[in-house]
């Protein structure tokens, strides 16, 4: 095998797929290691943890078909730290990999290609396809990562749903206390229902905000596959249902009032310091008398705080919130102003923000 | 006590004495407390962690004397999440702390002030003073830091030692396998031998680059002291005798090349990162017949690696390096060229900079 890449190509894929070999925690050593690939003067790079795999594809004029096994970790830093401009040679004989560039020389220990686990493949004659603006991917999959579960006993909650209704595209995510709903796409002219894991996605954002505008999303029965111009994540999905989460949106609530977000975040976050030791308890309440919407943490050891924000209230009403929840709603839900509705204490409270109707994030109330 | 201060002030002034407040390891829970003191129109914000005391000035006009200790790190983030521009108004009634700015209140429990420790007092009439320049002091003692030991079996390696020598002012550090030593100021008029405790002058550090261009020095027997503006630190000393470490620095060394100090960074990084098994272990070698500085990781599981730097050569040798302090040095060493001097095998390693002659850093060669 031999490859012959400038130096800032090279890194650059490298470090695509390196952050998926596993590391020092693997319980396959091989995990830690890159694929590397030359067939028919097509240059692959790829990793995998088993769940899922990254590829890397280069073109590579003049290199000589073979493959080898490499330290992912290892041979990326190396390459990173090589002069720019320069032209990286790899050669491999056996499991001996030697590394030229300009006056640097190394030579690095493989493992044979046979050790490395099999690939998830996807038969792309049988999928269902969507493609998405990357901008628009990348904002509605931070506007629903958020609501990610981290409880591994309820796996469906620790991924995103990809559903199809009425001919649009939605993401999905709930961990039982709050839900996060945006709408990707208009005119899907498909159907999906997977639930994708979140560190499957957490390695496409990482990806996110290089060359390529669109991002391909292919689906059958088991697998999703995210293209991404000459980068590939292909991911199991999660077995299991999705809770029936649309009729736990509330279509209306009885209160709601309109809040500058900066100001919301502000009071909510001063709050929040003083909630600390009743779990981030906070009081949120409308009073038609001031006409203003008030955030307070409950007296507790640390002390007090109330703050207001004046805004036209047409109802009285009371709701408790984990503060946590909130600031983390309104960091993502964008916009210069939120809706923030609720009905009564055991209500849903509903966060819309004023520039889409596509996007709602809903947080259960706590007993107070 | 009342006190009506602007907003960016007052949480500047917090942020800068809040650090040091112990959080929630303090075995006295005092110590996570900011004592604010109003005594004839001068306000002062003090923490302390027993070995060390912060204090932070601010002019008060129409503020009314007295004293209460409350939380710190509660108040200083709950006065700088308050927006710009703001008047904030503290007043305390007992234990009782209100603060106000506009539209927020808060009330926060805090605890007698008779309870604070009593603070390291200096002398002012007896201490030996110098006085630096912020730059100065601020580049000279990030060059000797990286050296501090963390052995706290040996505590006068724990500091920074200050010290005179031919009407110089020095600062030397030395965790047993380097020493480097920078000469901060000429002339310095008076002597002083003194070791101050690292965790004293990194609090120090965290307050230089403000609007402060010089630093005063102050030490007495068993402390000392440095203003800064508005802003005073004051540390106790570590009782214990630094080595007679001038010794220790090679007058000259028998081979001695110019490397350029970004090529050096990168070499001994490919190197370190082949080195990891071997603890670091790296082999720089001089080798007049290639006219070349090259530096090798030794064989091992990974692999191993080799770069050359080429420059005059006068004779052949070779050194075994910790390839971690290597890069330590070059980090802090500056300029553009660095001065790489050994002699044996045994005999520590001399680095300079092109820039400068005040600052040296030697480091012990390793076993090979």
């Amino acid at each position: 095998m031999e490859i012959k890449i400038g130096q800032e190509k090279l890194a650059k894929a490298l470090n695509h797929v390196s952050k998926v070999a596993a590391g020092s925690r693997a319980t396959l050593p091989i995990l830690n290691n890159v694929l590397i690939r030359v067939d028919e003067n097509k240059v692959s790079l790829t990793t995998t943890n088993l769940d899922m795999a990254v590829v890397s594809f280069l073109p590579a004029a003049g290199c000589k078909n073979g493959v080898v096994t490499v330290p992912a970790r290892l041979i990326a830093e190396f390459v990173s730290n090589l002069p720019r401009g320069e032209i990286v040679e790899i050669t491999a004989e056996g499991e001996k990999v030697e590394i030229k560039a300009g006056g640097y020389t190394s030579s690095i220990n493989g493992a044979p290609a046979d050790d490395f686990p099999e690939l998830p493949e996807i038969e792309e004659g049988k999928v269902v396809k969507f493609v998405i603006g990357v901008d628009e991917f990348k904002d509605g999959l931070a506007q629903v990562m958020v609501a990610v579960s981290n409880d591994t006993t309820r796996p469906a909650l620790t991924g995103v749903y990809f559903n199809t209704f009425e001919d649009g595209l939605y993401l999905a995510a709930t961990d039982g206390y709050r839900l996060a709903e945006r709408k990707i796409l208009k005119g899907a002219g498909a159907e999906v229902m997977a639930i994708v894991p979140a560190p499957s996605l957490r390695t496409v954002m990482g990806l996110l905000g290089d060359e390529a505008t669109e991002i391909e999303i292919l689906f059958d029965e088991t697998q999703v596959r995210f293209r991404l111009g000459e980068v590939e994540v292909t991911s199991k999905l999660i077995d299991g249902s999705f809770p029936d989460y649309r009729q736990l949106i509330p279509k209306e609530t009885e209160i709601k009032v309109g809040l500058p977000r900066d100001e919301l975040t502000r009071v909510t976050k001063l709050a929040a310091l003083f909630a600390k030791e009743v779990g981030g308890s906070v009081v949120c309440e409308t009073t038609v008398e001031n006409g203003a919407f008030s955030i307070a943490s409950v007296a507790n050891e640390l002390g007090e705080n109330k703050s207001e924000i004046e805004t036209e209230v047409k109802s009285d009403g009371k709701v408790t919130l984990n503060s946590r929840f909130l600031l983390d709603a309104l960091n993502v839900v964008g916009g210069k102003d939120v809706s923030f509705g609720f009905s009564n204490k055991l209500d849903p409270v509903v966060l819309r923000s004023d520039v889409t109707e596509d996007y709602v994030h809903i947080i259960m109330p706590l007993k107070s």
